[in-house]
């Protein structure tokens, strides 16, 4: 199955440092054993790469190719690759499965013990780069890298998808869309009639909404301080649309009170603010409420909460890439994405050329879009 | 089945303010609607208590009479009682279960709106006190107040349980046992062959260890820096025992190298100490850790914590009660005592007469009592 491939010279989009996004023309090596080179045809710009190019996230090493939420073709196969060949509709994962760790093995867990929260993902496993741009070293992003027309992937962290699937919908499910979703069916198992808060109604969620509306909720409170978001968000099935701009007290508390003083029964923090992630555990009812943690904090941040919180009974979790085992569900997910389960077609508000991708970070930045997905 | 009842005399054990503990003569007036009057009979001195004498909880009223793990039999009953009668053996309930609000209603929660953290429970439902002594009013506590001969209770915090049962065994499920049992059975249904950490081996502790071995742990490792209550442990189950005074790494770091870097399933805080609740969700896995609080945190102490923790799969969770719904499920626990289920027996490591309360305290600040009943 092994190609004998050689290195691309293409284009990408280089990080040099905060801020400092350009086209470049770069340099990218065929996949090494267990890796698999993917050319890129659609790509998702999402929060997190923002939050990089902010200077917001920790253990980023400059250059680098970002860009987590891709969908391509496989352009050739590195030894021992059996599972994948040129020609296959696959998705980069930003959360790998190896298979063979205990979260792998376990099966209420999808952190694998290879994510980058574990293992630093700058360079491929062998800690070396396929990537170089004017002689230099490019660093690698997740192991995903989808800004570049070309990208080496270790073959853990890529998926298999249905050769019919639209790419320019594909790449959602690379991270926004399952991150979202998943966090609502997976993580927190919203029950059929629940009372359920979504706070930030970027794509992540508006994902978790349309998770609540899937599984059944009475009630989906979307809350964003951006209103421009609610038409899409009721769209997707918000019940109520909430703005803590227009309350002179904290937004939990308008919570209880719209909810009898009971607090809603379950909560999703999709914005990696940490006074939204405790306001989300506090809008909870007191003995059954959970609040789970969707959004990715900046390096660093803590919060500060008391544990009478929780004794009464409340449940804070987390969710990463939604609870899914990533190899295994994300082909699964776009099938029922196929056969019309859900449909998530309205996150992409924008599509671009690949070589305007500092136009999408601006529509990202200034609330216009939900999804800006980059075509090449 | 109303019973034309007068005030009693007797003795009680009133805090008069922290560190304040004497036997005095009081008045016990007769209950009033939807209230009971208990003969208590045997009362166990828990760390809640110690904690109140101590100055380290919030929103006590003195003078107070304290005790919260008792039973006794029923002396006479308040208009509108009619599940229960003159005779019948009980045990007070720390936490009701007024079967009405949404908790009560609600299978996966017992933090009934009647709790002391949602309502003051320092005086009875009608904001009037039974207790009088040298002509002051003297406050409730928890409803409860079982360091008296005689004390009323709403009839939604008393549990009638099977006759046969030994009090001074009862007054253990009235906190200790089931909090600490429930906290693992309940609360994070630990699985079988599962990797369980204990922090604090007091009566709560140790029934979580009871808990752990019930459901079929295969590793229990209890935590304590007492090292005098790690053949107590031993004895009901625990597998290891470590003392975090013996390592020059914090303990959550052992626990990982102890489990090869993966840290433990489930672990439970039993003290009540924040750096403690925090060590205890960094050493449960990544990815499927659950870590329970079972301890109550002195009143207005807060956790710092990275959201981090969470963010890859951990939950954080809390117990009261080991979410038992007290009324329905405190006779079922007895029964299941009575039908040699689990044994508690070893829990009870002094009984002392009612009149010396205060050696009791003593004997539980020395760390040498892990539960002293008090037998009147």
């Amino acid at each position: 199955m092994q190609t004998c491939a050689k290195v691309i010279k293409c284009r990408a989009a280089v990080a040099w440092g905060p801020h400092k996004l350009s086209i470049e023309d770069v340099e990218v090596a065929p996949p090494k054993a267990h890796e698999v080179r993917v050319k890129i045809l659609a790509a998702g710009i999402c929060r997190t790469d923002d939050q990089v190019l902010e200077g917001e996230m920790g253990g980023i090493s400059y250059p680098v190719i970002l860009g987590h939420e891709g969908a391509g073709v496989v352009e050739s196969v590195g030894e021992g690759v059996t599972n994948l060949k040129p020609g296959d509709k696959v998705i980069p994962l930003c959360i790998p499965q190896c298979g063979t760790c205990s979260s792998c093995l376990h099966p209420a867990t999808n952190c694998c013990f290879k994510t980058h929260l574990k293992e630093p993902q700058n360079l491929m496993p062998d800690k070396t780069s396929r990537f170089t741009c004017k002689g230099l070293q490019v660093h690698h992003f997740l192991w995903n890298s989808t800004f570049s027309e070309y990208t080496v992937v270790p073959e853990d962290a890529v998926a298999k998808i249905d050769a019919a699937m639209p790419l320019d919908k594909a790449c959602l499910f690379g991270c926004g869309f399952s991150t979202g979703y998943g966090a609502v069916v997976n993580t927190a198992k919203v029950q059929p009639d629940s009372t359920c808060a979504v706070f930030g109604l970027g794509g992540v969620g508006l994902s978790a909404v349309i998770g609540c509306k899937a599984a059944g909720a009475s009630r989906i409170i979307a809350v964003d301080i951006n209103q421009g978001k609610f038409e899409k968000a009721k769209q997707f099935g918000a019940t109520e649309c909430i703005n803590p701009r227009d309350y002179d007290k904290p937004i939990q508390e308008v919570l209880l009170e719209m909810t009898g003083g009971e607090g809603v029964a379950y909560s999703f923090e999709c914005i990696g603010n940490v006074d939204v992630m405790k306001a989300a555990l506090e809008a909870c009812h007191i003995g059954y409420g959970t609040s789970v943690i969707v959004g990715e904090a900046p390096a660093g941040a803590e919060i500060s909460f008391s544990p009478v919180l929780l004794f009464t009974g409340r449940t804070w979790k987390g969710s990463i890439f939604g609870g899914w085992k990533s190899k295994d569900c994300v082909p699964r997910l776009v099938s029922d994405y196929m056969a019309k389960k859900f449909n998530l077609d309205g996150l992409v508000t924008h599509t671009l050329p690949f070589d305007k991708i500092n136009e999408g970070f601006e529509l990202l930045q200034s609330g216009q879009s939900i999804r800006c997905v980059l075509l090449f």
